[in-house]
């Protein structure tokens, strides 16, 4: 038996039982006459106590030998300590040790584990074993067990069953880079990794089965940036004879459902908001409506006045900082130094001060009168003691630079407290993006997406202005999931195709096997999918998913610990009838 | 609203209410001025009512032109049947049509969508998504469904955590043969899949996480042979701080609670069998023990009386059919035929009928007398009636052969009841198979496998003879799972993979991380892994795996209904830094 109890369960009431536990040497601390033990494992630590003279002087001996991560097991009895620590709940007791076996030695780790490690990353990633062993990363991967759990819970009582689809599937070279297989039965032919089970699951409620669910491995072999991963986890849900709005509700559903079983919090209704208001009022897709600060345009207002910047832009729009009229020189260049960051790219930040004696101060004071100053702040609803901030110039880039000013502005004022959530869904996406570079329409979500039905006319005049039944769920600014509700017509799909630059051809060449099922007794299906990985560092109150991930690759796509990729056997290749072509 | 109920949710109490339902075209019953359409959804299937006169002839109209398959919406009244279907739960309601409104139209499908399909294998393949509309595909899929939630729900109540673990690893060339992922970023480098999480999940031990699982895909590029899928699922699970002991108990105890959940039966406990026992009473190391048939040894009786057969022979033994020695020459040469089939491999049978007179009667009556017959039969503990069959040659390989006659007799006596299930541990398998061809040592379950702690002295001496901490869980003469617990220190792992020929070299080339893991403090631990397509088709009453899995592979690794693997693109291809290289 290695152990009795676990190092955080024992309390008070246990005090006088002989137990046995087993764990990691946290710390020994060792007082000349008397000596602590901290023991770790999974659920906590106990305090081992010894003391010269009580304790046999072998036993003692031992105690002393011991090393940080050192495995033993101990058997001993539970006392009530002198001096209590109140923070940890075992904190009340300690065991007196009879008996420590070692179990398993240990070098030094190359870096402490304690709640925050002195480790680098690299580090960190190779002996991810040990990192692994820190109550942050335990906590996380506790969170994101209970979450797949409650996930599970809640849509097997909403009738979804969990469907397994395949991961050796077919390589289709539209959207992102397929990961590939060779098939060594079939030289010369490839299996590719699924990007998602989109196909699948439409062919599932072809199949007739309504409500389904997966949590699944997704694969997408891109340049990565920072914070993505080549392979990543997606709670995957379809559902047949629905519209939208069912959609959205048993979604919203989940999303409450989680958040009250795992955090206890009611995060309330979703709002919803179309992608074109929140493009206006935000410059995003996915806004962060934990606060406002929504966009004010100004072109009326602010051109044809002498000032050349803002009359040769398309849009001149700001946002209002509450209170913020006394910010001092150096603040206002650094939120102008803010904006000109490569990352953001605008030209220059132009600042209005509404003073708390009524009047006003900007950078554009050779431009502009107090009045019409007055009148863009009467535009803001702003009062004596507000900052604006404005922009300007071409439309589309200017709304993104003011959306990475307010996100700032919010994160510098406090106004995006973690600990709160505010969800949304943005709706109406536009179906189709158009690319300069390749001269082709792609499709914004993916190319399955339906129209809305009262804008197909518009396929063959306008496509730019066609909106989809696309939806995303947004929380704090973070796009948690999208889907929308699928084409289940073969001719809308062909047509669909045709205006993303597929030949027929084509199309039936890597989708012919959908098409085809859709001729067999398709019916109406719309879905969703969920970025697993994302969810749980929102509920961690992370900003990366690096530290949800058991074990993560770095940037370069590279696990540190195992040390892969790597070369493979000639005899390997050999058998999947491969060379290598590198060029140097 | 596509619907306000599913097919198979109105019954009596609901007559009157109007209802709308959606679903797919069964059947339409056309008679005159009667017609009865049979709508089917994935719940059930409900009975759609229209008389002419009655109905609006419009409705009639369409109603008529519906084929099979066709997906509609219809709404109508819930009305009382006439003539009651007492086999399905809504025979005895029916819906008078007020509205019909056909979402989809359907081509006749290539095969019935009924119980039983006359479809032939490769086209219920390509058309999987109507083969699975099948009532005995969708019952597959959702008792899936429910073991996986029962398993989530048993291994989370015993304090197990879903760790996901990476399905880009490193390729080992140990066992069986990796499917390889070429890495774009890192040129003439591959990632692999895993066969197994083996060693992550050995991983979190030393990290901590004391009790792991996962529903985890897997991998194998084998040749497939039937009832083998290149991609298959298992339940993967890991414990630290225990002896086999408690490994067998948590798994018996999960066993336990899937029959008991899912199908409402007691197993009872699991049976206990060694190795060596299994071998020698059943010929096989995942026996059938719903019925006895144990082999009976005759070496001391049978040899040395001129029938050269046996006197060459290292081993004579055999089984008792009981009531069977009225069986003709025609069934006794059926089962000579049987044993001599190639994928058994006897040379021949012998018989020996103990007649209901007292009397013997056998195929080798030349040389053995009535008394020696009888002797035989007394080892047996025949009694008259019984039919003694019996094989000779090469130990291993008599045994085996026998394993089959007897599994073939227990077939035909009907004693392998699909509804009875006798589980069983087998313990203590060889820690080493000796494989003449390539003249070195395989690991039987894997290298992380423990030898017994009083054999590890034969390593040395006599590696044939050290039995591993390994166990199999059997159930119904089909191996379930197996596990095992693991080596979890440095050295004696790297004298385990010395014993398997890898130089130090090339062990800490392939698993440096998880031997460096072992000098960080790594606790006891062991594990097991369960097939769950094998367990699902257990559940299923099913000797086949293909049809628990939504979407399988043929037996040359394809998906017959994505076409897949298939060819890339050149440009893929290049970007991969990869050429085909392809004999012909």
């Amino acid at each position: 038996m290695f152990r009795t109890h676990t190092c955080g369960q024992l309390r008070l009431s246990d005090v006088g039982k002989e137990i046995t536990l087993s764990g990691w040497v946290q710390r020994v601390r060792d007082k000349g006459t008397l000596l602590w033990i901290d023991l770790r494992d999974r659920y906590g630590i106990t305090q081992l106590f010894l003391e010269e003279g009580q304790s046999d002087a072998k036993l003692f001996e031992q105690a002393r030998s011991l090393g940080r991560e050192y495995v033993i097991r101990v058997t001993g009895t539970v006392a009530e300590r002198e001096s209590k620590n109140p923070n940890i709940p075992t904190g009340e007791i300690e065991i007196r040790l009879s008996k420590l076996e070692l179990l398993n030695a240990s070098k030094t780790p190359p870096f402490t584990i304690e709640e925050k490690s002195d480790g680098g990353d690299e580090l960190r990633m190779k002996y991810r074993y040990l990192d692994l062993r820190r109550n942050p990363l335990k906590n996380n991967l506790t969170l994101r067990h209970k979450l797949a759990i409650e996930v599970r819970q809640y849509l097997d009582k909403q009738g979804f069953l969990e469907i397994e689809t395949p991961y050796l599937i077919k390589s289709t070279p539209e959207g992102a880079r397929d990961f590939v297989v060779p098939s060594r039965m079939n030289a010369g032919e490839f299996y590719a990794l699924p990007q998602s089970p989109q196909t699948f699951k439409q062919i599932l409620m072809v199949a007739g089965y309504d409500r389904y669910f997966q949590i699944v491995r997704c694969f997408r072999d891109e340049d990565l940036r920072a914070d993505r991963q080549p392979e990543f986890t997606q709670i995957d849900c379809e559902m047949a004879f629905v519209a939208q709005e069912d959609v959205l509700n048993t979604f919203e559903g989940m999303a409450h459902h989680l958040f009250q079983s795992v955090k206890g919090i009611d995060i309330g209704t979703f709002e919803r908001m179309d992608y074109a208001t929140a493009m206006k009022l935000y410059g995003s897709d996915k806004p962060d409506i934990r606060f406002g600060m929504q966009f004010v345009e100004l072109n009326d207002l602010a051109k044809g006045k002498g000032f050349s910047i803002f009359d040769d832009a398309t849009l001149v729009v700001g946002i209002k900082a509450e209170g913020c009229a006394e910010y001092t020189r150096k603040q206002l260049d650094a939120l102008t130094d803010f904006v000109k960051r490569p990352q953001v790219g605008a030209k220059g930040l132009v600042y209005v001060k509404y003073n708390t004696d009524g009047t006003f101060k900007s950078s554009v004071d050779k431009f502009y009168s107090e009045t019409e100053l007055k009148s863009w702040a009467d535009r803001f609803g702003a009062k004596p003691g507000d900052l604006l901030l404005v922009l300007s110039g071409e439309e589309e880039k200017t709304r993104k630079q003011l959306n990475e000013l307010r996100l700032e502005m919010g994160n510098q004022l406090g106004l995006r407290d973690p600990n709160v959530f505010k969800p949304l869904w943005v709706t109406d996406f536009p179906l189709l993006e158009w690319d300069e570079e390749t001269k082709r329409y792609y499709a914004m979500h993916h190319p399955f997406t339906s129209p809305k039905p009262e804008d197909i006319a518009l396929l063959d005049t306008d496509p730019r202005k066609v909106r989809a039944n696309a939806y995303d769920m947004v929380i704090n600014g973070v796009e948690i999931g999208g889907g929308s509700i699928r084409i289940h017509d073969r001719e809308l799909q062909r047509r669909m195709f045709s205006i993303l630059g597929f030949s027929d051809e084509e199309a039936l060449h890597q989708f012919g096997f959908l098409m085809n099922a859709f001729e067999y007794g398709a019916p109406p299906h719309g879905g969703i999918a969920l970025g697993f990985d994302r969810l749980t560092a929102m509920f961690a109150g992370l900003d990366s998913i690096r530290d949800v991930i058991a074990f993560p690759k770095n940037n370069a796509g590279r696990d540190m610990m195992i040390d892969s990729p790597s070369t493979i056997a000639q005899a390997q290749l050999d058998e999947l009838a491969l060379k290598i072509n590198k060029k140097d």
